[in-house]
């Protein structure tokens, strides 16, 4: 089993602004048809992992990016997705481990984690083995971060950096155990 | 007149641990003598302009690192530079803009500013045009923040990057005011 992130920030490491909205993000992606390597990345994944609000901005959006690709809704709040998510949803309780125990039972191989909150804590579990960074030439100033509290330094293999017309710079780091 | 900012962070942001110490930064690049540009760096600027937590870090070094370039060390406290300070040394006080205009009267044409909240003062002040931030492989979880607050978001225009085999991925941005 293995679990990855790949995530735009802002050169000071926000992931949105406080009140969750990334229209600075779409300033810079909106121009060009540029993926930056996420379909790529995203045909390599077999699960998402999110947090809840992460899920909520997303399924606000005028489409489900995800297809039937299965979910994993983390909340200790809801008991069951609301009704009007896509049926490949479904809301998971527990601690990273649990969470990541029982999607590899299932068959899972491959995790795409997304979200602040949750991507902390799987890092702080230990359970990421692969960070994509996609960096925006924006300094925010506030918002809601990539990155939080670790209990120890948390050691990186740099795997390769490319930079786009647009600006942005993607950092792929391997996390070194 | 011209301000440029050239330092090292964390992956996750940090300039050095919460105590100041930055072992971290000194093992990711104490293998090679691979200086990252700085020296080349260095010599375009005439003036330094740190804060004087930044200051009293470096003035504990074994060797004083900037030859007998100007110094200014920003502080409201301190009245003038310590006794065993160089020649080069002078405290001074006020606003970032101030502070801009004072050493641009003596002839200043392009200054290095250094410090976490140095930095920030005068990127809030919009007297920062160049930034070249150096990215070590290490996620902190804590420390002291290269950016911080901001009034407004602040553009960039992506000049460079560049990595190197120890895995340190330096860009180079321009500030659009």
């Amino acid at each position: 089993m293995k679990a990855s992130v790949f995530v735009a920030t802002s050169l000071d490491g926000y992931i949105a602004r406080a009140d969750g909205s990334i229209d600075w993000l779409e300033d810079a992606s909106a121009e060009t048809g540029e993926d930056y390597g996420f379909r790529r990345f995203f045909s390599s994944v077999d699960t998402l992992v999110m947090g809840r609000n992460t899920f909520e901005t997303v399924l606000s959006f005028e489409k489900w990016p995800y297809g039937d690709k299965p979910v994993a809704v983390l909340s200790s709040r809801l008991t069951k997705a609301p009704e009007d998510s896509p049926k490949s949803v479904e809301v998971m309780s527990g601690s990273p481990e649990e969470v990541v125990q029982r999607l590899s039972a299932r068959g899972a191989k491959h995790l795409y984690v997304d979200g602040g909150l949750t991507i902390q804590r799987f890092l702080q579990a230990g359970l990421i083995q692969s960070l994509t960074i996609s960096k925006i030439p924006i300094l925010l100033g506030s918002g809601i971060p990539l990155f939080g509290p670790l209990s120890k330094d948390v050691r990186l293999r740099h795997v390769r950096t490319q930079s786009y017309p647009s600006g942005l710079v993607q950092s792929e780091y391997e996390v070194l155990q």
